[in-house]
């Protein structure tokens, strides 16, 4: 299985230490490809890890995964910095990822974060896959549907999210749904049985990391 | 020597997950004494553990030293209710620590955060010490000359601290220790060789175990 | 959830540092009981928590789950005096847990610690459970069957295991099952659908807390 | 400063998960020459971090520092093909390091396996640097003398060794200095003030760095 690695270090944007966890592939050769994984609310870097079987479902995919603590920031302002620069940044000086794009993911408030993210740095990132995720119409740049409206067609990440039918926020990914077909930007949505869980998050894991694998070409 | 345990846990005033560092002691019969021990500006649970040899300072004492994530926060607001309500909580059902009043200490940042939430909670901490603190007189709530103004002296908690003469903060603790003494309120204030470092820190935090030892009567 | 925490300590059977996972109940009120877990060949202390959903699966139940690192021991020996004396004597001195008898669980190689620590030691263990179990009949003390078979009946642990049908260690349990029935000593093993994998301890790890639940009356 | 990593992984010569602790620098340019640093009977790969303040210390350095678990292995058997073989390829394959050999330090069991290692293997390993001993004459394989008059003199890595004047273990460094004397082989031996404690190695630990980077031309 991966390596399961605790990363402690200085974070430029947030001018001070944080903690992020990375697993890295023990088959394969580098450089790796990345997928930047998102936490939701009141959550950490070991979410994912503790509360999913991610080292699991990732074994013998030659993929570096990275998970950042995002505290309740929505991955904004300081955390967009942090996420989107210092993160990538330290990654590649410290582990043998490739260059070129990265995918991006993440639950709830972390699906937010890899749509938002993800479609306002097409040039960062190649797949997006989001769950259950948080999306409020604010109207100004941290809307999803805002930045949507705005991204670059001709570097579109290839963009995936799902939901659970009795996820009390399912209303965000199917407005968000009708909000990319109405501006004519290709992508996938798919709805479930489940709700706002990590049941849920257990079970729709894989087709997040099958989704990374096809576009990452792995 | 004390075991080291990373403790990953819910901090119901942050509404997230939060991680500090505990030293539990390998000596002594619990219940033990508790130690509050704050990082500066920048740092994170782990700076005292990394940054000076703690670990090896307290070896013998039997004396419980809790080192939270403060962030950049000054451990006001959110953080104040964190180090002072939620911490407490959570050791007090997880670790065989003695009723009463703790000791909280601290550098820079922290030195503040000892100082302040030592002195407006008397009744919490029976012992301050502080190192080379940033005590920013700001007249209000967050002003520990404000804070010491107010205390209830006959619950005042011990209260030392100390700075290097080349520290750039030097002029804060010599104003404080002046208020102290305009007030009446007993204290210890000491200067010495050094500077804002942490060769400073390394050389005195004996001085402040020794001081929570006496106080606390270990 | 239950808190996460890493304990890194000294064990005097090993005489020198180790490491043991601990997980620590969020609701209830202390003292709690314990549930020591032991993993497989080749894993270690991280084992249950990374490659099972332990952490959701106890969530609510009242109990401090200890999970140690035993390597390739097989828990007997020095490894036998650190899981029955250093352990229990290091998480009474550090953790609010409550006297009485524990219990021990376990996969493979830790299945066979699970069942060979918890007869022969049934004044500390009350409840077992193990999946999977390693069952080597040496016809010593290391060998199950003659540790069954001088257990003391008035303090038998509850005792039960299971088994994956296409496991490959699956006559290890029928022959100790059947030994358990020759001699008359109480026990409930069953057998599932599966295998000596991971995807059938996740499946399979509630059925054991509801055990212990029961066992322990939480 | 460095960043601290914590790097849980399988090592096939032990054919389980063991962790080793890595610092990664915040400064310079990858690819970044690399140090394993041994620690003594009884310890653990957290020792150097948390007992001495190697954190600082190698602040500045462009240097990846690797510190191992070896439990009481005196690095010999498959603790040393873990050493000698798996960690350099999981270093390799995780971290951006330079080809070419490394430096390798340590104290007292690790300062053995430091001298022994490196002597033995003077291909992988350019610089070495010990502390405090403990050299055991066996007149076998796993007598630094023994490997030390077999040493590839082409190869011969810069040999350096300290030990305190009070440390019981003096004599295994004045007889092993005299052994090299007496052999022709380049060395450095220097004794002072101090015994077998971490003052000794916090204050002499400088030494080593200093030397390693002369030696690796940082």
């Amino acid at each position: 299985m991966h390596s399961v690695l605790t990363v402690e270090h200085h974070a430029p944007s947030l001018d001070r230490a944080t903690t992020y966890t990375a697993l890295i592939p023990d088959t394969g050769t580098p450089p790796f490809a990345v997928l930047y994984q998102l936490h939701g609310a009141s959550d950490d870097h070991r979410a994912w890890l503790y509360k999913s079987n991610i080292l699991r479902h990732v074994d013998g995919l030659p993929l570096v995964v990275v998970m950042p603590s995002g505290e309740n920031s929505y991955y904004v302002d300081a955390w967009e910095r942090m996420v989107v620069d210092d993160l990538p940044a330290h990654v590649a000086r410290t582990f043998r990822v490739r260059e070129g794009r990265a995918a991006i993911g993440g639950l709830s408030m972390g699906g937010f974060g890899a749509i938002r993210l993800g479609l306002k740095y097409p040039e960062k990132y190649a797949s997006i896959y989001a769950h259950s995720s948080k999306l409020v119409e604010t109207g100004d740049d941290h809307d999803a549907a805002v930045i949507a409206a705005q991204v670059d067609r001709k570097k579109m990440p290839a963009l995936a999210f799902d939901c659970g039918v009795d996820d009390y926020l399912i209303e965000h990914s199917r407005t968000f749904a009708a909000t990319l077909k109405s501006l004519g930007l290709p992508h996938e949505y798919r709805e479930h049985p489940g709700a706002h869980t990590w049941d849920y998050w257990e079970e729709h894991l894989p087709d997040a990391l099958a989704h990374h694998k096809q576009v990452l070409g792995l």
